[in-house]
């Protein structure tokens, strides 16, 4: 076991009840303060921890085997750090985890150093955490690829030939992948209401959210050097929700053939906190039966799936608000190791920072779907709202929020916060 | 006219007879040297301006209005100038215009200096000018996409229903784009060589080029802004030969329904130098009647074209050569203005060193198509080679080498020089 997920570990600070930081996750993210820039911080409860003023207090010491330098812990993106690699990150949480470890006193009674290194959550502001440097989106839930399948395609045949032979994915935009809590402008676009008709200019009219989760890696081999999925954690560094907001009407008059383009660029949120793949270790699980059997590329060994429940919220402009799905990572046909040794067999170059998201996550039950698109199936099933109103897209002024989180089998509840925007009118 | 465009200046630099770098083009590129490490560069004849020399020897100081740094000009990318404006790069190549103009003797006397600041291109390593942080690649070439619809649907309807409404693109893999020179590794990928059997893993058995330009943007708008046909060239910094190396199998069984992933993202080539397009205003033609009408947003005035003649040669291993494709940048349906406003008209934010390739540029006739595909028409017209062989795909051991450039009216030969790609065996 990693020693930071030791379940009986307990920090010498007070954590909140159902907190989804406790000692055995310590996220990474990208935090400022009023006084303080865009710097490196790690969640721990209900507070931050300040990276670079740790250091400045001695306490992330090279006698540590840290190989960080100041300009790591101070840069305005996690790229720095997530660039030492995963043994070098797997050192910096393990030394992070024992300086709040409760059988530890030296940060503890350092009191004079408390009101630099751990300021309250509440009071800074959270960005992007890294510089993505290219963002690619699978598709690899079962539930969901059926679900569109059966929408517009042949019911019978909901699942394209080579679904099940591959994690099906595409490149997405970088450029416009933004921190939760950034407002999102409806966008405009082609839209082809009428068939017979030639194409309209205006705003979306089917806006729709994805619940979606993504990794973000460590620099890969060069190019033309493929991982293999037994590799393919050493690559991962972690994980955030992902809201891949997606213009229905817009993608569907684009995409043939080949594939979304406006209808995502627009926009796409995530979480602030990067949860490592370390601290997700309890939650492993295995995945669904592959039939028919993958290529060998493909095949894994191990428990490579992930066990966290998952909701999506709406709340309307007058405060009402309603829980429209609840999945769960777990429903994936494709993991994360297929996913990163599929995206690198032809010798793909993956970089530090990049960002490989899942697809929409659907489980197998109404009420598990990931997008409106589904839930309302084709807006024939308008979901209705506390407020009285109903939604069979997202309306303006809405606010999607999507969170994550599992507790173990040892009582360990760990999380991911939230991603969260608001839809504004079109221009 | 811009000043630095001016057909009668001349260069007190003895410029070789068709070169493609005379004092009227001043393309910007990434060198280093054996002493020097990668810095940023001009090109003009058979040299390179060393700018952050020239910039030590006072003549690239702020009293001629430019914001530049000494870390602008020592940055192994162009980003940090391209991140500068438009207004910013076309006052550097004016001042640059005028430092080499023979109607001027600052530089040319300051004999002190010219050791440091004028290097034999000869001598020079060339790098990746930008730090790419999107790739996007058109589809904008009406020839091609005909041919592909003839061959791989129906003739008779050739263009997909949204072609002459929208310049259809798809996002690409920035981080294996390369250098000219770069060697290429043939991809291993899933391919489905017969209908009725699983697909099967190794090495693509049709590989390929295809003949694309690129250009590189400035810094663009906030996200949810758009940039229209008429603002687009305000942020269009400059333009490269691109290689689109394609997969073709690989590609043929995974794009359905998401678009190109693995058939395309082991790589891409382009040219080193970055021509501005300012250096292009002389070559501007008016492009193709586009019937049916564009919506508004997709119209343009003014000659928005660009004619440069392309070439595409094969190099086989034994040192034979064939030219098997000569095209024109003018055959795009859809020009840089258009793909531009498209790719923002959603609101999407481009960056600094955002790169827009064409799309393969086929003309209408035989001898002018830009990919084996078209050429060998899907192999069933094998190309001869001088040395007795011949191809239907790319060989290992062949080079692909692409040019583009174009004598004005006025005499002025401005050119990209080339870009250059060996193919390796698979691994």
């Amino acid at each position: 076991m990693i020693e930071a997920n030791n379940p009986s570990l307990r920090s010498w600070l007070e954590i909140p009840a159902n907190s989804d930081f406790p000692i055995q996750n310590l996220p990474f993210g990208i935090f400022s303060t009023t006084s303080l820039s865009a710097r490196v911080g790690v969640a721990i409860g209900d507070k931050v921890l300040n990276l670079s003023a740790l250091l400045a207090a001695g306490f992330l010491s090279t006698s540590n085997e840290l190989p960080f330098t100041e300009s790591d812990y101070s840069a305005s993106t996690l790229n720095p750090i997530i660039n030492h690699g995963k043994a070098a990150t797997r050192l910096l949480r393990a030394r992070i985890s024992s300086l709040l470890s409760s059988d530890s006193s030296e940060l503890r009674v350092a009191t004079d150093s408390h009101s630099a290194c751990i300021i309250d959550l509440s009071s800074v502001t959270m960005h992007l955490p890294v510089n993505v440097g290219d963002y690619t989106d699978c598709y690899s839930s079962e539930d969901h690829a059926r679900n569109v399948g059966k929408m517009f395609r042949d019911p019978e045949n909901a699942l394209l030939p080579n679904w099940k032979h591959m994690p099906v994915a595409y490149h997405g935009r970088a450029s416009s992948i933004v921190v939760s809590d950034t407002p999102i402008t409806r966008p405009h676009g082609q839209l082809k209401p009428s068939e017979n008709e030639p194409p309209v200019y205006g705003p979306s009219r089917l806006l729709d959210f994805e619940l979606e989760m993504a990794f973000i890696t460590h620099p890969g081999k060069s190019l033309g050097q493929p991982i293999s999925t037994e590799e393919a954690d050493d690559y991962i560094f972690g994980l955030v929700l992902f809201n891949d907001w997606s213009a229905r009407d817009i993608q569907k008059w684009e995409y043939i053939p080949l594939g979304p383009f406006l209808g995502k660029n627009f926009a796409s949120s995530i979480s602030p906190w990067i949860v490592t793949l370390d601290a997700l270790e309890p939650f492993r699980v295995s995945g669904p039966i592959q039939d028919p059997k993958v290529l060998p590329y493909l095949e894994y060994s191990g428990n490579s799936h992930y066990d966290i429940d998952l909701e999506v919220e709406i709340s309307t402009p007058n405060g009402d608000s309603k829980i429209v799905c609840r999945s769960n990572f777990k429903h994936m046909y494709w993991n994360m190791r297929q996913q990163l040794a599929h995206h690198t067999v032809n010798g793909c170059n993956i970089r530090g920072g990049d960002m490989i998201a899942s697809g929409t996550i659907s489980g197998p039950k109404e009420g598990s779907f990931g997008s409106m698109l589904e839930i309302s199936w084709k807006g024939t099933k308008p979901v209705a709202m506390p407020d009285g109103t109903e939604r069979r897209f997202i309306n303006d002024g809405d606010t999607v929020t999507m969170r994550g989180s599992k507790k173990s089998t040892t009582g360990i509840s760990i999380g991911f916060g939230e991603v969260s925007g608001k839809l504004l009118p079109a221009n």
